[in-house]
């Protein structure tokens, strides 16, 4: 993809400031901005992930700035899938992905960001968050029982509580990005038609079951009050620096593509490039061959 | 000492809002709101750890609330021997301290603030570190040496990474704040003078002699950069949630009695109590006794 296509393409689905930001704007079946099919899609991944590893080996020589991707989505809305295949050809020393369950004890005994804190990438590394801590304003949010988990003192669970999670989850966010760590946030925004047709798929062929659970159905209740809490934490918190990237989810193909795309884009953007070697530490490469020369 | 006279003495070296605030004001030596000598405070003291020992057994039960007290100072102003005088009689389970040297190069390839947030208190527990966060506007900002070792992307070495520095190390103390940590943060104030009869002491002692270091007679040189970055460094993060407490540091005796009257007060606040025993518990107790008498 030329780099006009693929801007345009990742901008459509960028949000870089919250304010006003509707969820039911963007349609999860869109596959605009890419004029071809799932076959063209596919192969622009192939370029893509080429094009990612050799990024992810000047990332690495460079050693300053680290990358960090976000996942966020409904149950089968294909963060697993986009993961393994947006990022497969990546070298695995130089990348970690982290995927956060629920927290254990030792994790809940601490404040929530702990235990994604421990996660960060290092400078020259791409980290992958699978879930994140914004399931602290999701999950938390629609399901008390979760909150009360956390052992708050009483006097700190106000009515203002998810506001100043968000306002925290910003201000951490800020830093992290002063800190070189380039963050990419994704939301894979599915509909609840394909969720369905997802869940069917999973519970009818028997390799697939792993990934289903009952529970998930369950979930499937609190539609509307997930949608409403993702909107508010998409509107706290994209900013220029920590954009969100609400990408379509009802076509695996088209997702993968944008999530590679943007990942693509945002590196290309840091002017990744291998340490330039010093003329005196040059004359030192100079002698050292002369010295392997006269071995022989 | 009486919860008015420890009001009184806390609150004249507290600083709830940084603005204005200036080092001058603040005299090494002075031991004024405490009338007695040397031999009634370390009576004082005593009596001290005993109540913090026993807040610190409600803290540890009701396990909903943090301390963590955080201790910077010049070389030789005594944060080894207040950390050693006031927490000596603490259980150590229930209580670590971390005493953060020059990072590693691993922490060095991680966001500053990576260190001190693995180790920050558990519920119910206290954490104290000598030296802090903070060490990234002081020393990383008297000597650009150790802010070039952080191999930050270039792009990000702006001319406001103090005042950014100083304001995410902000918003992440008032995030703990909402997280339950209570944060008593000790500056402690010792003059030059003192710090050079010090500094012979260890020279002289053969049992100090492990204490010094000829890098902490070139360290005095920087003395009136270091008052400066530490002037900044309060004005811009004292708050009511996160105070600083700026403690005359020539006298050893004072230092300790106003550290440990300030920690007490500071808990006290919380409200601590031993979790109550709901009314079904209560009577599953009592079956339990039965249950024991009946074993005879």
């Amino acid at each position: 993809m030329d780099s006009k296509a693929r801007a345009k393409l990742v901008a459509r689905f960028r949000v870089t400031a919250g304010k006003g930001f509707r969820l039911r704007d963007i349609d999860p079946a869109d596959t605009d901005g890419f004029r071809g099919d799932k076959a063209d899609a596919e192969a622009q991944m192939a370029e893509g992930m080429a094009r990612l590893a050799e990024l992810q080996d000047k990332l690495y020589a460079q050693d300053r700035w680290a990358v960090l991707a976000i996942f966020q989505a409904m149950d089968a809305a294909g963060k697993d899938g986009a993961i393994k295949h947006v990022f497969s050809g990546l070298n695995p020393q130089g990348c970690m992905v982290e995927a956060f369950k629920a927290p254990s004890a030792t994790e809940l005994d601490h404040d929530f960001l702990w235990r994604h804190s421990l996660a960060l990438p290092r400078r020259g590394h791409i980290g992958i968050h699978n879930r994140s801590w914004y399931e602290e304003v999701l999950v938390a949010r629609v399901h008390p029982e979760v909150l009360a988990r956390q052992k708050l003192p009483a006097a700190l669970e106000s009515k203002s509580i998810w506001d100043e999670r968000l306002e925290d989850i910003a201000a951490f966010e800020r830093y992290l990005g002063r800190q070189g760590i380039v963050l990419l946030k994704f939301f894979l925004h599915i509909s609840p038609e394909e969720q369905k047709r997802r869940f069917l798929a999973r519970i009818e062929a028997p390799e697939k079951n792993w990934k289903f659970s009952a529970a998930d159905v369950a979930e499937r209740q609190h539609w509307q009050e997930y949608q409403s809490a993702y909107e508010q934490a998409i509107r706290a918190t994209a900013t220029a620096a920590a954009p969100w990237h609400v990408v379509p989810a009802d076509h695996k193909w088209f997702t993968r593509l944008v999530v590679s795309e943007t990942m693509a884009e945002a590196m290309e953007g840091l002017d990744l490039h291998y340490p330039e070697v010093a003329p005196e530490e040059r004359a030192r490469l100079q002698a050292a061959k002369a010295a392997l020369a006269k071995e022989d």
